[in-house]
């Protein structure tokens, strides 16, 4: 039996949970930042991600369908509007669009999907899932990643700069943008949280939650590191990149 | 649009496609089935393995649970049986746990499936929504892997019993039972799926089915080289064998 936290208790036990285990701590990242990849393996990295950014508005909208509260709905609607954009062109899957076009890679293929690790659509498939089927707190919860975000994405846009002749800042306009959407989205989604668990129960399945998220965030990278890192480790069917 | 194929085609493609997919290929199991993993590294694949037996009768009950065919719900009983026994210690998930036992792993520490990678659980619990979402002709199709068993069972008997002085007969009875189990099943579900698959839509359906199944069991088996053959890869939270 847990005992109850208090809510700024929680918001430590949840900062404590991502510093172990948000995905800044994997590998991957260090490599890539670190001009450590070639860009057959950025294109995977791109190409796999990809998916993740394609599923975002599916669960983002799942959320909202589950909630009968308007202020949430509405704040959460921008998440849609960040991601989709107003018209064709806009938002952040056309900006990460953008960057998988930058690296050479045919836009119909990323779009269509058939490259993708079989580890990243059944990790990302879990993650809408969740959202879907879990508790609405649960699935608030889940969300909390992006407290961790601006840290990684500073990383990532000095890093890929610095190292890849292949990447410019336009390729990497994605992420610009979410250097205030995250915090913006964390920033609620985090008060939402302290607020809304009133139980130790319900305390231990935000805690749940957001380990159940950085566990998605994490698998995506092993399978990218086995496949594309480690050598000769390509599962039938994915993406192979010319070298 | 593909053309439509006898049912003799399409037994061939099946077997194809199983040539060309099955996890029999995958470098982990040359390395489980040749005595080139430690006590832990085989450990870390039964562990992450109970995982997926456990989640079969479930992955059963809910094909079971989708047909109006009385004889098809007979049939797939068996399955049931098979996996849960008629008495506590009987069937397959019991045999299990016995080669779990006889690897020095704690039971409770198995069933509360702690340990187990998230990638695992992902890749598993894909398969069972599968089986559960799509269409029953599909959920059949992806038990076809059966078809390839026999050989990579027989094979890992024998390799495990010659190369592993921690292994005996008696924790392997799970596969001996096998043996006979999964014939009857995958010849069951191949007739089936030739007599039902009347369109080339239906036909391709089938395919991807079985192509699917051989991704959620590859993952598996990715995930375990990357965590456990590769140094240095467990995930946070993961099982971590004793040296």
């Amino acid at each position: 039996m847990s005992a109850l936290l208090s809510p700024a208790e929680l918001e430590e036990r949840l900062r404590q949970l991502g510093a172990e285990r948000y995905h800044d701590r994997h590998p991957f990242h260090a490599l890539l930042h670190g001009g450590k990849l070639d860009r057959g393996q950025v294109q995977a990295w791109a190409l796999n991600r990809y998916y993740y950014q394609s599923r975002i508005p599916l669960k983002d909208a799942a959320l909202i369908a589950r909630t009968e509260d308007p202020a949430l709905r509405r704040e959460w609607r921008q998440r849609l509007v960040d991601h989709d954009g107003d018209a064709p062109g806009g938002g952040g899957i056309a900006r990460w669009l953008a960057l998988t076009d930058g690296l050479g890679l045919e836009r119909d293929y990323v779009v269509s999907a058939k490259g993708v690790l079989p580890a990243t659509r059944f990790a990302v498939d879990a993650y809408v899932r969740f959202v879907r089927e879990n508790s609405l707190l649960e699935a608030v919860a889940s969300s909390l990643t992006e407290l961790f975000a601006p840290t990684i994405i500073a990383d990532r846009v000095a890093g890929m700069l610095a190292n890849y002749d292949f990447i410019d800042a336009r390729t990497l306009a994605y992420f610009n943008a979410r250097l205030t959407q995250a915090p913006r989205d964390a920033d609620f989604a985090l008060d939402c949280v302290k607020r809304e668990a009133r139980t130790p129960e319900q305390q231990q399945a935000v805690l749940a939650a957001l380990s159940f998220k950085c566990d998605v965030l994490w698998a995506q990278l092993d399978a990218l590191y086995h496949a594309y890192v480690a050598p000769g480790h390509v599962p039938p069917g994915a993406f192979v990149p010319q070298r």
